[in-house]
């Protein structure tokens, strides 16, 4: 690319701005930067955008910024609700057929929640409708993974995590991580997850209101399952019958991540597992891939 | 469009996304991210951004917003540098044939500059080369306006406006308005003008320092010209021997907006303009277009 186009002009606003580029020695930075800028003058061109409206939008940038803090991250959230996240895990994650698909980490993973007995109940303060997961972690020619590691985590039952509710929940409500047995088996006790809204107070939750959206996530349990040989694994399962099931606020949700939440009432099988009222089950397999 | 186009994926992402908006009562907005959605989206594919990169961009969009306060606006420097604004200018003010034409605002105007009878001096501490400035202010057909508001605003010798240095300068150091006579005449007194950089103490410095570009903007003059039934000119004038001429970190220069800045040394001419030392002389017209 040359260096010398000439002024800047409406027609050839584009390649003046990347030829500036042409001396920067990180060349992975000056392509990132050549793409962005033709996509950003090309929506502008598109947009034709008043002075207000520009800035409008700088001040809207700004905001997004400025929201955040130590606990909160308002441009990830950006990045959610227009799909972008997604869009970075579909293709940081390709997978070969047959392996389980993976889903957006979401902002409320703890790294050091407690390891866990195989059976155990993460839901430390009996609120909600219990719960109990079982399932296998296998590889893609169907072998179980024996001792693979399987760190869950969830919203309780008024769609709240733990640590947004500091004081409030018990410290690591709802978190727990466990090894599979030697048949690639995991099980563990939970609550039945709801729908929640994402923090909706900031410019995101202004803007996703006046494009007539609304803030909530399905129903979901998060995972994620790491074993030496293969690929990690992040991701959720969701509840098909969720009411938000078909407009999930990140655009998280995947046909193949349906899990079915099969209620039950009867008092026998309530006793086998040692709830008192009836609760909900829950098997799902999952298939690593490889490791690249 | 659809609101209903299934699940996400890599494929249909920005589809996806842009079907939530079906229900957006602000149709311009809906439309504004509809072109955004879509351009995100296709940058994001050909960029194919790892995780990390991803999370470096969401920190420096964060560190861009968190910069802002009431005197410094880190994302209008980001604008500026892209291009951006530059392209908003230019969307916004088409000018018909012979018309002069805009550039950018710029972050230093100030609404309430003093009002000053022609040929006065703006350069209230007499630091630095001595510059006279003079021309005509026209409509299209050639007829000189009488009575045109001529809104002139500058840095100093060092590179600095007034309110970059509040206690330094002189209040409304360089700075002033003046009214066109009967023959469509402005003159004023200055300094001659230099090279300066933008803010780069920021992230958007470090970003353009990374790209190999350096921050600085050639010397210029800022006007702003109205007058009754004509259109508002915003603009600058150029110094074409600026070693920054070619290379303006916000791409403000265009070539009509040269201006020659005539060296002059004959004491008979020094002592005309009532100057102790060389100075410079400029000539520059304007012309408006009719107000739409």
């Amino acid at each position: 690319m040359s260096t010398e186009q000439g002024y800047f002009t409406e027609a050839n606003s584009a390649d003046v701005v990347i030829s500036r580029n042409a001396k920067a020695e990180n060349k992975r930075l000056a392509e990132v930067m050549e793409v962005i800028t033709r996509h950003l003058h090309a929506a502008v061109k598109e947009i034709e955008p008043t002075e207000k409206e520009w800035f409008d939008a700088i001040m809207f940038l700004t905001r997004t910024g400025q929201m955040c803090n130590e606990w909160r991250q308002e441009w990830i959230l950006l990045s959610d609700t227009l799909g972008v996240s997604m869009l970075v895990d579909a293709i940081n994650n390709r997978k070969p057929s047959g392996a389980s698909e993976s889903t957006v980490l979401g902002p409320f993973h703890v790294a050091n929640a407690p390891e866990l007995p195989l059976g155990s109940d993460i839901c430390l303060d009996q609120k909600g409708t219990p719960m109990i997961v079982a399932g296998r972690i296998l590889s893609t020619d169907g072998t179980p993974i024996a001792h693979a590691k399987v760190d869950v985590w969830q919203a309780n039952d008024e769609g709240f995590y733990d640590v947004q509710q500091k004081g409030i929940q018990p410290d690591f409500n709802l978190r727990g991580v466990f090894r599979t047995n030697d048949r690639g088996e995991y099980w563990f006790k939970g609550v039945k997850p709801k729908y929640y809204p994402i923090p909706d107070d900031g410019p995101v939750g202004q803007l996703i209101g006046a494009l007539g959206r609304h803030p909530y996530r399905p129903a979901h349990l998060h995972y994620i399952i790491t074993a030496p040989g293969f690929e990690t694994l992040t991701t959720h399962i969701f509840d098909p019958d969720d009411p938000y099931i078909h407009s999930d606020a990140v655009f998280g949700v995947k046909e193949s991540l349906m899990a079915k939440f099969e209620p039950v009432s009867d008092p026998a099988r309530m006793a086998d597992h040692g709830f008192e009222k009836p609760f909900v089950e829950v098997h799902h397999d999952f298939v690593l891939a490889p490791a690249k």
